[in-house]
């Protein structure tokens, strides 16, 4: 598989065409942002983290029946997914209250919730990747109603099968991000990345924050911690 | 009916008790806020002029089959409502983009929305009244599904005679905001108010505002606009 030329650089990642014209390469990158690019940082080490737990945790997703667009890890860095043409709504999961529901709702960090909530955030870096409902999804065109229930659902399908890998980590998965694609024949796919980079992973005995929290507030080393989650995930995975 | 003892006092209105335990009277106040009660002041006139607005919006909306906490129009300053226990979210419905619509996802000021769209607040002054949706409504616990299908279903009806009766006055209704209660028999009612602190209302012809964001973006006399709001009602009234 040749790699051609660069298709686009996000905050994250870099994706390259290839001789085909559906699949791409994903780099992932040592560079770190939080509060919509105010805070920025290069740590060695996180992007080719980031590109083991996410392919990982895609091909676990694949075995669950969970569509997406990971093909296979290509070396440390780099991946090979297939092409797809994203909806700009990035679909969250929350288990616990952390981050922005915390706040929002006035919820103290760390409560447990009684069931998965849902939300939709419309993906739109000049304004900021503001929450939206689905009545702003459908003035905006940004998915029909039937595409939408589909990512939900997906969304929680994806939620239960990491919840039940992460515990066997003695990690909790206190929340995520996702963005969902259409593939060529119009299928609606789990594409972007999984890792801990778009994921709020906490130890289940001392709540350490093994996430990018580590690096949106200050807490340490992001390559340390993002180690530890994918440390334990191979020895789930040698286990299981 | 006797004026009891004040209840609450709320940033535009005061509550008090009647000899009835499922009365109350209401009293405008002259008083205005905005930003989350960064922006105070007060105009002359103001209550009032809300006090016979809200009376005859509520008058009409109870012709048309919605049922509200309005009972009568006491004074200047003071109409009578059923007591209900009020329900903690707001709900906005809009027509055109303005406001905080218009920052969220980005839209121009004025554009004419494809269909009217609701949205829910979290009814919570600490909190900045933040964007919720029907998951944060359910974890909150804030009103069952069934409910708050009911009050979007009101709310759209709201819309639709509003709309009718605003365009008799030759005004744009822009969008507006609504508070709902459980009555004594726990049927919900449309309560608070509906004025031209809570509704945003464009000449047909020249856009000028004549709602509060005279106030909120200093334009101008308050009791000025709300003056025309009150003659054009009455005028569309007496052709009607
Ligand atoms: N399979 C895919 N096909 C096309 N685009 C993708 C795919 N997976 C991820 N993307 C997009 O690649 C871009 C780069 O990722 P990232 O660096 O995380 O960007 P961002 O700065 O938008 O977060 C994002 O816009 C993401 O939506
Ligand atoms: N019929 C009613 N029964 C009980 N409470 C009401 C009724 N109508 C309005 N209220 C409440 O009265 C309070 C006073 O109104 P207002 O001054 O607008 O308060 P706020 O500062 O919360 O906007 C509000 O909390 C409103 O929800
Ligand atoms: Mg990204
Ligand atoms: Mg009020």
């Amino acid at each position: 598989m040749d790699k051609g030329q660069l298709l686009y650089e996000g905050k994250a990642k870099r994706l390259f065409e290839t001789d085909q014209s559906d699949v791409l390469i994903v780099e992932y990158k040592n560079d770190l942002t939080a509060f919509n690019g105010e805070k920025k940082a290069q740590e060695q080490g996180k992007g080719a983290l980031n590109n083991q737990i996410s392919s990982i945790l895609f091909e676990r997703l694949n075995r669950e029946g969970i569509s997406n667009h990971w093909l296979e890890q290509l070396n440390q860095t780099e991946q090979l997914v297939q092409h797809n043409e994203i909806i700009p709504i990035e679909v969250v999961v929350r288990n616990i209250a952390a981050g922005s529901l915390a706040k929002r709702i006035g919820l103290k960090e760390g409560r447990e919730l009684a069931f998965p909530i849902v939300e939709y955030y419309y993906k739109d870096d000049d304004l900021g990747d503001p929450l939206i409902n689905e009545d702003h999804i459908k003035l905006l065109n940004l998915v029909n109603q039937s595409d939408l229930n589909q990512m939900k659902e997906m969304a929680l399908k994806v939620n239960d099968a990491l919840i039940e890998l992460f515990e066997a980590c003695e990690i909790k998965l206190v929340d995520f991000k996702l963005e969902f694609g259409y593939d060529r024949s119009g299928q609606i796919i789990l594409s972007d990345e999984v890792s801990p980079d778009t994921c709020r992973l906490w130890d289940i005995h001392t709540n350490e924050k093994l996430d990018k929290d580590v690096f949106r507030q200050g807490l340490g080393s992001v390559e340390h911690a993002y180690k530890i989650i994918l440390n334990r995930l191979k020895g789930a995975l040698s286990h299981g």
